[in-house]
């Protein structure tokens, strides 16, 4: 069982989640279902709140990117927690105001936003543009005109840092379809051109290295760069930006092999950097901000699957089927990404068993999971899949035409849903 | 631009996609957009029922795959063709059913069948179910008897067989989450269990080797195992099943380094494969089903997309960002797929670009093709993605919230909408 403060066990030895059973929770709301623990989501707020305070005192922000997990159900928690929120289309930009998130704590993101995109955002009044193209610079200054706003802007700059991660994740390399390259002049000809543009606020700089990253060292070399560029920047245009991003991409453990630092040690790094570019450079301390997804979220929630039966192959694998797969969880089959799991009965019991967890779609990749350890498996076990909080839900899709399922949160031992399960007629909703 | 019979060059060289302009659907449906050519669709079906008539007289049965693109706009075309369908969930099977199509004509697939499914498909009259393991015959037998009815099962039978094709879409091989295998006796046992089973009607054997298969030799080794097994099964239970499945798999060209052989060719290779194995252990000709999902729909489909900008990394890639992605295409970032692609306006222009086709969402992995060449593209341009029709719609997903496309049909000049476009309301429509 992953050490994370949601779990415990129950009388019976059996898995709870923030207090409740997960038994008792799949048997009430049914599987495949994500649980999402409520407490665990704010005590991750928290940490990053804490550390950032305690690194740069009022000058910080903590801005939840909501591509982890867009869902209504989140924004009152992150806001509660003090949070601001990175949106990254208009579809997230919609359900974060529709869960009625201020639009002035929303941070609009993307590489390529359409102009109805741009125009929702302006009208909603968004917070902050993270603008990543001089196409944008130019529609935004546009539409901002059209509309009358002087709308706040912010530049998101490759570092040319590589975060060592997944290649898929990782971005602030310069061979990136992201932002505006530092080593070859391009970004601050995006500075001048955003600090030239009159109905453009350019207030802030922004990086994100990758995902996924359990390093201190890409952090400190992309602070080095970025306070560098600031410099430059006051240098140029006789203004330092008074903001910078520095992304998030912090990791979590799916497994034993992943050993993320304590969120707090990856923030006192991250000061430390920054100040250390600051000083270097000659410049004020900037207002702070950080960007975490995957380790607000991801650690928080588990996936509850029903085993369907468990067949042995001689000579080769076990293969333990559930009641979802890639549908619902697309992680291994993208990324070879590794799960842990539990039999939900009896959680702390030997781990007899390695199996393979499979999904029920007519597909061979429909693994959650290729060699898990687990306790002894039987057709009707309920099994818990760990760290299915983050990307999971987010990127669910309906192949084989499976509903996506239904999401609770639990908190302090009480349970509500979050998001309904899909119904058939909801998968046929748009066929003519 | 690829050699099919739906593209044509318009009057100002523009692409046309079954007679209709692409420039123009793009325009009247807005983008992405996913094109279905319903005419391929039906020429596709027609090569696959001309062959197996040619082969088998009229023993056969053409079963299309739905997992390749399940929408109800489908299942009138291919029961016009002559097809039978295969379905792998309730929800395939609710899709099909709401469409009009004919219980009887629809074949249940899936590794993990739940309960409700079964009792589903029992209660809509479902004509053949494929069981994969003992604890579905055992549920079927229970559910059957428990409405009334004996249903036709088929047995899927693992023929160790490798297809020499992509790990995770090989699915012939023993250590295989499908089916019972052939080598270790287990598929004859099943065979037992079903003859036994009162409320099962056994009826046949089904194998698939794999996807996206090129080669007609994995076929034909399956069809000599399939055929021995055949005789094995007359031996042990004095009956020999009617019916032999040989499943799909048959590949589709997605770009130059493709090269699949005609339909016609592949059935003619397999038919002259499962004469010799009849003829060698002394069975006479059953009904032989082929299962093709992608090469009926795949090759029909395109995607138009609109460039929202193009940015030349200076010693790296060119990026062509278009206003879809992996939640639309996710055969990028899950196989490494290659696509083709060509400008709308000028589809027979050199091709003096090479670029990165990369979508809107936030992740570098994020790419529809990683190295395309095509004409020199700039911002607005509408941009067309080949052979999408396959896994693509049926795969897409809401990652950063991005809405599903609108699906339209062409059809000799004629366009109609097949699926509408997902709404903002629809992505929130089940979160609390």
């Amino acid at each position: 069982m992953q050490e994370y403060r949601s779990f415990s066990l129950g009388d019976q030895g059996e898995l709870k989640i923030g207090g409740v059973s997960a038994l008792m929770l799949a048997k009430k709301y049914g599987t495949p279902l994500y649980i999402m623990d409520e407490d665990q989501i704010r005590w991750n707020c928290l940490q990053y709140m804490e550390a950032m305070s305690r690194n740069f005192g009022r000058k910080f922000q903590v801005s939840y990117a909501s591509k982890a997990l867009c869902v209504k159900a989140i924004y009152p928690i992150i806001q509660q927690e003090g949070l601001c929120a990175d949106v990254v289309s208009g579809g997230e930009l919609y359900t974060a105001l529709q869960a009625g998130f201020p639009p002035e704590l929303l941070h609009f993101h993307g590489n390529n936003k359409s102009r109805q995109e741009i125009q929702y955002a302006l009208e909603s009044g968004v917070g902050l543009f993270i603008a990543d193209s001089m196409e944008e610079l130019e529609t935004l200054e546009e539409l901002a005109a059209l509309c009358g706003k002087i709308p706040r802007v912010s530049l998101r700059i490759k570092p040319g840092v590589d975060a060592h991660t997944h290649e898929f994740i990782s971005t602030g390399n310069i061979d990136s379809k992201f932002g505006f390259c530092y080593e070859t002049g391009e970004a601050m000809e995006a500075v001048k051109l955003a600090s030239r543009l009159p109905h453009l606020n350019f207030c802030g700089v922004h990086c994100h290295i990758g995902s996924q990253v359990f390093l201190q060292e890409p952090y400190a070399l992309a602070a080095e760069v970025m306070t560098r560029f600031m410099m430059e920047i006051g240098r140029e245009t006789g203004k330092v930006p008074e903001e910078l991003n520095m992304g998030g991409g912090f990791g979590i453990a799916y497994g034993p092999e992943d050993k993320p630092l304590p969120i707090g040690q990856m923030i006192d790094g991250l000061g430390q950097a920054v100040k250390a570019g600051c000083q270097k450079y000659g410049l004020e301390l900037p207002t702070v901000i950080v960007e975490p997804g995957r380790s607000i979220v991801g650690p928080a929630g588990v996936t509850a699957y029903t085993v369907g039966g468990v067949k042995k192959i001689p000579g080769g694998r076990v293969y333990a089927a559930v009641d979802g797969g890639m549908p619902d969880n697309p992680r291994y089959a993208l990324y070879g990404a590794a799960y842990q799991a539990v039999k939900a009965e009896d959680p702390a019991g030997e781990r007899t068993m390695t199996v393979a967890i499979a999904g029920k779609c007519c597909e061979s990749g429909d693994l959650i999971a290729k060699e898990a350890q687990v306790q002894p498996l039987k057709a009707g076990d309920i099994l818990c899949v760990f760290a299915t909080g983050a990307y999971n839900y987010s990127m669910a899709s309906n192949y084989n035409r499976l509903p996506r399922p239904a999401m609770v949160m639990t908190w302090q031992g009480q349970d509500r849903l979050a998001v309904r399960r899909e119904t058939y007629e909801q998968l046929a909703q748009n066929d003519l």
